[in-house]
């Protein structure tokens, strides 16, 4: 079986800072698909903001099994339906992996119905992941903990709902800490958040960064067929009933009505 | 100490459907308000769709500890600036409790970030209410079950996040069964979904209902002050670290700039 | 890959009660076995009460994915040791699926942590059982809903802990709801609890039980390897601190002490 | 209303070592005892392992609204049946609130269920102790962070359960973190753990320190009536049933017979 992920990147910092372009020339999600290419169940492509339709339409969003989104600079550019739609396919059962900076991307801020907010400092400081639920599937072949020499702090609180799970926390030199791997469900759909990632640094080289990213693939994968109509609220007659019921009392909605949305 | 609630009605079947206005002619928001009176350390209010602002500004929300939303016929009525309203509330503390159809009330569907959708069935029928978590703060003078004889039935699966705690779940004589008493926190407000209620029965009524009601509201209030800036991300530069750290490696931002959202 | 599954039945009321030995005249273990074995990556063996050590040695058990537990008659006789040592196994690794009447065996209680108590009736009324979490692992290619024609009642409130998901919720006919499907992790172990299967009714021959107890086993499978030591407290001394660290203050402890238990 | 609380003191280090007793001269437990006193609402009395049946009657705990737990060295010398006692008052509905060593405390074992383990370092570094969930009850004028100079290090993975809700995360100089506020229901009974207090620092009498215990206690206090009975598990015979069912089918049990357990 494979898995098909998509990797979306912004694409802007590395076109336009010389700093980001120099450790990712071919791009963050280029790089990232990459990790993701070293496991042979994983088929990753990539998507990126100035594609038609952010390269996200409707048929692609379909065929992807699990979507990874990078975006830092242009969450405002990010079209508000592309965002919908999104929303839609991990509703109805595929997985979505939310990178660094990612915590105020829109899909994930509509997902999570909360601010999504944080601290942050950007001193090239050292970050170091603890594993905090060790055997998880998203932990596998990762060491109890691991460090990243540079990078950007993020401190909390990191204003997101109760998590289904904490697998990673991170201590940061300057003092902070940071639940640094969340996971979710969302109608169908797994949702995992990642914090490590800023463009200036070359986390995404890092083996262990690179392995939790091939296991929140595998983790966020549902292979079971997509939920349709994720939003309907179907009316079920009286005469369908698993119990044989007599209609009685006062009535809103005539026969075959839909209901109010 | 007084608790400030606000009951925020629809207030339209109760003006256009004799059955509804029969049952409660001075409005759904008034009797609820009234069960909520019997307490008197709650202090009640009503707002309406009708109201200017839908009875929800800026000033009145921050003046509400606990928030109570019917709705039915109009949810798409409601202003997308008063939901975002009410949901930023909710997120600096406001307490928020959604009843029955108020499962597709805009904040609610903000707030839980997933399509809170079910089936139903308008028959009348008998749906009996069990408390899954006794001595739940919600629960307190509720018996381990109690009836109404005429109401809407809702069925699972409702498409929400996982919640904090389950609290009651009804069985419906038709053969249903739904989850009809759900905890979540967003951000540092208290959410709580109840789900009886249909506009075409007595159900606010009803004694246990209306002890419901008045625990909901006491268990919602989060007697802190209100966060300001709760959508906020600051930066905390290095100067300001917890520990001292010298500042090294590339930086996207300049000193003072603010984050990219 | 295959996942050892073993099957622990009490085999008591197998032997000794007429009723149940018409329906399961090789024992329940033996039925359930074989439904596990209807999925060819699942090599299901069982082990019961009557076997030395209960069949469960350290040995059997570290070569076991995931254990399957149906116990009623007999709780008490469970020894102590054995339960403790099923407990280990969960703790670090080992999947644990409870089934109906094993809400009370040592080895859930002890993983949970609560009386684990329920009400119930045994009068073969009907149980609908509704999919709470379309498309959780453990509920593929299960219906939206399915009936047991005849099962003992389980009421509400179920006195475990707030689950990580609730996957199934029964109706009965008799007017109770209870809580079906349970996920829990517990260490590095997968916890299923699933209701159905009081030993006078042919309930696991229904093919959308055995259903669930295959996605169960492959739901509860953690392919990591077993932690070893999960009860470790260990020390870490001040020169194996990931940041160096200057001992200070007054001390417990002499160097390569171990901690207190 | 008067919350009463009793701190439960293990008392041994106190009297045996002259670092804890230049600190502690009265014990832990008075100093833990008069923070509480602070709050004119908390009646705080004490216990100790020392005193007959650990001073923790049945009759002294069913007039115990919350219960805190300190101990390390002589985890092993409370008596199983007072440890089950504790367990039983805690399902009833007592608040039971855990202090840093008391991780391995036998009554929080038996409530969580996992090994309850962590690493440790004993080197008077420096903990920053980050609240996660701003304006939660127990975090009610707490700052955003304070830092305890002199500490006891632990670290993760803290082998629990998914809590209710993470309050506090610690940042320890020496490179790790830890979850160091958790709450937890079970049964009725409100549980946390809370992680400073090693017994060679003054700790309890950081004021930070102090306004969380007397949050939790006001936190875990559940006003409603202890459960009586809170291990039974209720027949519900045929004639009972909430809704009229004729029984059917072969029986186990003989009418008025209890479960089997």
């Amino acid at each position: 079986m494979t898995i098909r992920a998509v990797v979306w990147g912004e694409n802007v910092h590395e076109r336009q800072n010389p700093v980001v372009a120099g450790i990712y020339p071919d791009g963050m999600h280029t790089t990232i698909a990459g990790a993701l290419a070293e496991d042979p169940e994983i088929a990753a492509t990539t998507a990126t903001l100035q594609d038609p339709e952010h390269g996200l339409t409707d048929a692609r969003l379909a065929a992807t099994d699990v979507l990874l989104w990078w975006g830092h600079a242009a969450h405002g550019e990010v079209r508000d339906e592309v965002a919908d739609r999104v929303v839609a396919h991990v509703w109805s059962g595929m997985g979505l992996i939310l990178l660094h900076s990612a915590h105020f991307a829109k899909p994930f801020k509509r997902l999570m119905g909360t601010p999504c907010g944080l601290s942050w400092r950007e001193a090239g400081e050292r970050e170091r992941i603890w594993t905090v639920s060790p055997n998880h599937p998203i932990a596998r072949d990762v060491p109890a903990q691991f460090e990243l020499e540079h990078e950007e702090m993020y401190g909390e609180p990191f204003t997101v709902p109760e998590p289904l799970e904490t697998v990673f926390i991170s201590w940061f030199q300057g003092g902070e800490v940071f639940r640094s791997g969340l996971t979710y469900r969302r109608g169908a759909g797994n949702v995992f958040y990642f914090r490590p990632g800023h463009e200036t640094y070359p986390t995404y080289f890092d083996p262990h960064v690179r392995t939790v990213l091939r296991n929140a693939v595998r983790w966020a994968h549902n292979p079971a067929p997509r939920i349709r109509d994720v939003t309907a609220a179907p009316n079920v007659p009286v005469e369908a009933a698993p119990e044989r019921i007599e209609e009685r009392g006062p009535k809103l909605h005539q026969p075959g009505e839909e209901g109010f949305r």
